[in-house]
């Protein structure tokens, strides 16, 4: 029989109540015969105001038990700002090689765009999530001098460009319209560039039915904003992928309904999913969340796992849900939590 | 008696075209007593097929001789990327020391955006032009082979960026609003981001009237297109700031209007000014393109030379000119040159 052993982290603010829906509607999509079993963690500003600490090896052990881990958010005023960042959510990516992240940017009928002609979004970006300027290496002399010095190394190799690279074509070759866009900024940053560039050249050789195209990172956001329906499949770098994804996001309904998966492809290790948005402290405790992001990232969670029918399943009823939205009172996280578990259970 | 000496480089494509509409106004603006004196230089994809050069030091010592640069835009398709960027754009910015990176964007009555409900976008980016990711540090090993790595170093100092961050801070300081946001990612980019944002808060102790701000990169692109009114001024590293002005640019009307400069506040050397579109080899000798920005950027440059008046004319003469535009025929380069030279004028 089958079974998911599944990382709960439902971490500060808002994370906590959209993590519950999300559960719930996982519950609610899986077959009788699929064992669900979670386990909670408590990361996030919580633990680390009571211990110190973001993430222990022992930590990192018994996360590494599991099938994967859906995650809320991280992050709250209290924890000045990159320690959790830097000490939980990229810890976590690194030590999983999390290097495929996938986010999704669909317009759903009846979600609100703030572009003009309401434009057919549907692409996926894939960010690589292990390289690039994220690695913390750099540094800094002379601190707090006039004189100070402080670098950023932005690291990329063959290896780490190549398999996230095969893995976005792959992505684009399983979809209707085949077209996968390399984004960075190549005539600036020549060393990286000619990597990712030559690596997405040879590449495309085995994948024949991909059509390919080169865009620059800052074109890129020009093309998000006025045709954001040509792209299909886009690959980038750890850090344009993190600037061009929140703006997908905001034209694609925002970041209310954008999910993402910090994807380990080899499953040597379990693979993160969480939505796009923050912790939203301002909004936490008060049942005004949407936990439409969380509930898709379920779905990329399933997919993930093997479970492709429940996996759209979700996204068929969030799609229904979002179609009926219009002109309706706005619902408490919870009640979109339940009407979206009735809609995947029927 | 005054006098203007003027370096203009057309370069490829529309620039040809948009520079000349652009010198157009400027003689048909400046006083009688002002004695304007142009040289025009042949850089770009002609020179370099020609000669192999894209800027000499004999160039560098010509250009230097100039009260200011003009240019229209350079690159060519028959170019391998990257050439003429970091032969000439880049090399140009780092040799004249245009640490100020001026990028205004204003949504002008009658020009059409992207955005819904039509935004009072009214901002200016201050770009760091000489440091960050551009310096070119970095390099490969094993290049071509699997084991290939690349790195691109950020290189940040207490020196470049204070001049930057004091540069923004007096912009703000003198416009109505007085507010100034830094964008950065220093959650993430710690070394660099600690700098600039220690910074930062040390050169608004000086400035007690100017309201301070800060969001991440990724934030800073939402925010532009769900509520591009929030930003007065905003200041940035040159990588970032490239990113966000080319998205403001598509937010406020498109780059057909949007100007720039590439500024040496303390005149050492002479500044450059350009629009921020391309050369469109596409549309290249049809006299399809808009002038508009690169007249704009006339204003910028007599902004820059003191010419506060005949700036401020240029600029409401293209407000008008687009004020008037639609319902109308598209009207040719030259055409609309014209009609900014007799308003001007006028
Ligand atoms: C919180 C931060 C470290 C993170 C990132 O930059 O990757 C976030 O912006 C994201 O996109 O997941
Ligand atoms: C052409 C390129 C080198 C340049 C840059 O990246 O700065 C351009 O995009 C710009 O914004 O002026």
């Amino acid at each position: 029989s089958r079974s998911i052993n599944l990382a709960v982290i439902p971490g500060d603010g808002i994370g906590q109540e959209v993590v519950a829906e999300g559960l719930k509607v996982l519950s609610a999509v899986l077959p009788q015969d699929v064992k669900l079993e979670t386990k909670e963690y408590d990361f996030g500003a919580r633990r680390y105001h009571a211990t110190g600490e973001t993430l222990t090896d022992a930590d990192a052990d018994a996360l590494k038990q599991h099938d994967a881990i859906l995650l809320g958010a991280i992050g709250d005023p209290s924890v000045p700002s990159g320690v959790l960042e830097r000490g939980f959510l990229l810890k976590l990516r690194f030590l999983f090689d999390h290097h495929v992240n996938l986010r999704p940017s669909k317009l759903l009928p009846g979600v609100e765009t703030p572009l003009k002609g309401e434009p057919a979004i549907d692409f996926v970006v894939v960010r690589e999530g292990t390289e690039g300027p994220y690695t913390g290496n750099g540094g800094t002399i002379r601190k707090g001098t006039p004189h100070e010095v402080a670098t950023e190394v932005s690291v990329n190799t063959a290896f780490g460009v190549e398999r996230v690279v095969r893995d976005a074509f792959a992505r684009a070759q399983a979809r209707p319209r085949k077209k996968l866009t390399l984004v960075h900024k190549n005539n600036v940053l020549s060393f990286a560039g000619h990597l990712w560039t030559n690596i997405f050249n040879q590449v495309a050789e085995e994948f024949p039915e991909v059509t390919t195209d080169y865009i620059h990172v800052d074109a890129a956001t020009i093309y998000l904003v006025t045709d954001p329906a040509r792209f299909d499949v886009i690959v980038t770098d750890n850090l344009f992928g993190d600037i061009i994804t929140d703006l997908a996001a905001a034209v694609s309904g925002g970041i209310g309904v954008a999910a993402s998966g910090n994807i380990n492809p080899s499953r040597e290790f379990p693979s993160m999913f969480e939505p796009v948005h923050g912790s939203a402290p301002d909004i936490a405790g008060q049942g005004k969340a949407d936990p439409t992001a969380t509930v898709l990232s379920v779905a990329l969670l399933l997919r993930h796992l093997g479970y492709e029918t429940e996996a759209a399943r979700i996204e068929d009823a969030v799609s229904a849900d979002l179609g009926e939205r219009a002109g309706k009172p706005a619902r408490s996280t919870s009640e979109i939590g339940d009407a979206l578990a009735v809609r995947v259970a029927g």
